[in-house]
């Protein structure tokens, strides 16, 4: 710290993001990403991107991508806003909708984002405590808060709720913000899309790092009421007029366009979940139901931490999270058939 | 506005960048893009890195590039901060650096995200009227601003200083923070990198946009003492772990390696803004002497708002700000020879 650094810059608490191993040796099975590559039609597009026009600024509006995600979700394209990741669009909301001194609310147990984004922008947090078996207590929200956030499926535990549960949230409070945050939704929970057009404080952000097996290329996109993305607009221009390159707009077009090839990556990454759930549960451990591209899972007899470290020696990440109530807790993401064998492998080795 | 805006979302005055016109009918001359492509080498990088590995997130360190800058300058890894663009750069700078009610200092013609920030970060901000010739006057900063910022050839303008006004400013203020914004400085101008390494008020900031040819990929950097480096890390890492890409990394990577090209492709577009500039005053206008990849100009009998109106009617953009004191500019970016002598044509035609 130093003379220069502001109130702000000493008082937050960076997030810590999964381990990038540099040497490529692992089995990476730690930052939820999808073991197959983007549609080949990702490719084509990156090609004929790649021109003497990357010497030109992007669209700072994306108009090309925001209308092909519009497409797909059957929605307006000035219901759609795209950033840098899901993890900016997440960002940005924060000085759109909350003012400093504001409370938002959102599960003790989630995405560890959550509170580093609240202590960047000065807002308060309330969090509701999840049941002993994660299930998120819909019924302790509270309306004192200007915000929800709920991811579905939450994160780490991969458990989805219907959107009943998220309908009755926004009907129940209706001047709240509720921020759903369907990074996972793909591998087999429900969108809360279509809810937009009936209840204008709802956004449902979503990313394509996970089920579009785009992480490299950093998009993620917000979808609500017009008024709500006008809001990050005039934010997101305050910010940064070009926050996603022009070959990254071009790749996220074509991997949103090719639903065949999405749909067939997705059915991949859930078979081998299952069937990977199975296995581990044949080997001691218990495994919460998940709907995401992850396991959250703990062992009767083995410390997670340890399960954890001997992986890592044996050339497998996983994550493991320091934090009260899950520390005996491993998160594991769905890789190949062929990587989750290898799991199973050393699980089974360290077992006997 | 709705009830979901904050305050912020409301108050804000978001920044209006240059048109990027989907139909490429024009000669762009109106957002500083480099005439030329970049290197060669920037292609290869980017083949390289156009692999099944976009699934991955990107190194959040982009180690390779932060090392490939600091050979190019000199410095240590650890005094270099990337982000996406320098505008994203410039605008952690606010909430790493200034508290909100704080006040910052900057000319009053000058590049107009700056108060933009100011009022998303809720700082306060005093200008310093520039001089009828458009220069700086330094000796107008005081001390009671918590940062100065200063860019360095000064936008639109493209007039610059020598270094020395530059440690002038850092003596007389240990205690401000001065940010010198040198986009444009590759032109012509004289860097104040080599000082980071005596004051460690100093923060300098550069982007790949303009001397390098990467607008299309958002890439910028800041040098400075690794306390503020350290300062913007952590306000980074609160915001968004994965600014920039993996293609955008190795692509900047490759660019800022290449210093041959780099060299070459300065002095063509040197050597033309010279022709031009020359040409320009045979017909008239005034021209600021630039050390930029711009020329500010304005002429003697027409009104820059109405060449501004027949150039775009004649495929040529350029940019106008509708601005007090500057209404009767015109910011002109250095195009190829081509351009430039399509331009002047058009010009002579609306002498006659």
């Amino acid at each position: 710290m130093n003379r220069f650094w502001s109130k702000t810059a000493s008082n937050i608490n960076p997030y810590v993001p999964g381990e990038q191993p540099h040497d490529k040796k692992y089995i990476k099975l730690n930052t939820n990403e999808n073991p197959y590559p983007p549609s080949p039609k990702v490719f084509e597009a990156i090609r004929r991107e790649t021109s003497a026009d990357v010497r030109l600024y992007p669209d700072p509006d994306a108009v090309g991508l925001k209308n092909a995600i519009a497409r797909f979700y059957e929605v307006d394209c000035d219901e759609v806003f795209v950033g840098n990741g899901s993890d900016e669009v997440l960002a940005f909301c924060f000085p759109t909708f909350f003012n400093p001194g504001d409370t938002v609310s959102f599960p003790d147990i989630t995405y560890s984002f959550f509170p580093v984004y609240s202590r960047l922008f000065g807002v308060k947090y309330k969090t509701v405590r999840l049941t002993d078996d994660f299930f998120i207590p819909f019924d302790d929200f509270t309306s004192s808060a200007r915000g929800i956030l709920v991811p579905n499926p939450n994160a780490p535990t991969g458990l989805a709720v219907g959107t009943d549960m998220i309908e009755r949230l926004l009907r129940r409070f209706p001047d709240t913000l509720v921020i759903v945050d369907e990074a996972y939704v793909d591998f087999g929970a429900c969108s809360s899309v279509p809810l937009i057009k009936k209840y204008d404080n709802l956004l449902v952000v979503q990313t394509f790092s996970k089920s579009r097996s785009l992480a490299g290329l950093r998009v993620g996109y917000a979808i609500g009421n017009n008024g709500l993305i006008e809001a990050l607009e005039r934010v997101k221009n305050s910010f940064n007029s070009y926050t996603i390159d022009r070959i990254a707009q071009k790749a996220a077009e074509a991997a949103i366009d090719d639903k065949e090839y999405f749909y067939k990556t997705l059915k991949r990454v859930v078979n081998t979940r299952e069937y990977t759930a199975q296995k581990l549960n044949g080997l001691g451990f218990t495994v919460i139901p998940s709907k995401s591209n992850f396991l959250f899972v703990s062992h009767k007899d083995i410390k997670a931490e340890e399960i954890f470290i001997k992986l890592r020696q044996e050339g497998i990440l996983v994550r493991h999270f320091k934090m009260l109530r899950i520390e005996n807790w491993l998160r594991i993401t769905i890789g190949t058939d062929d990587d989750m064998a290898a799991l199973i492998e050393k699980l089974k080795a360290m077992m006997i």
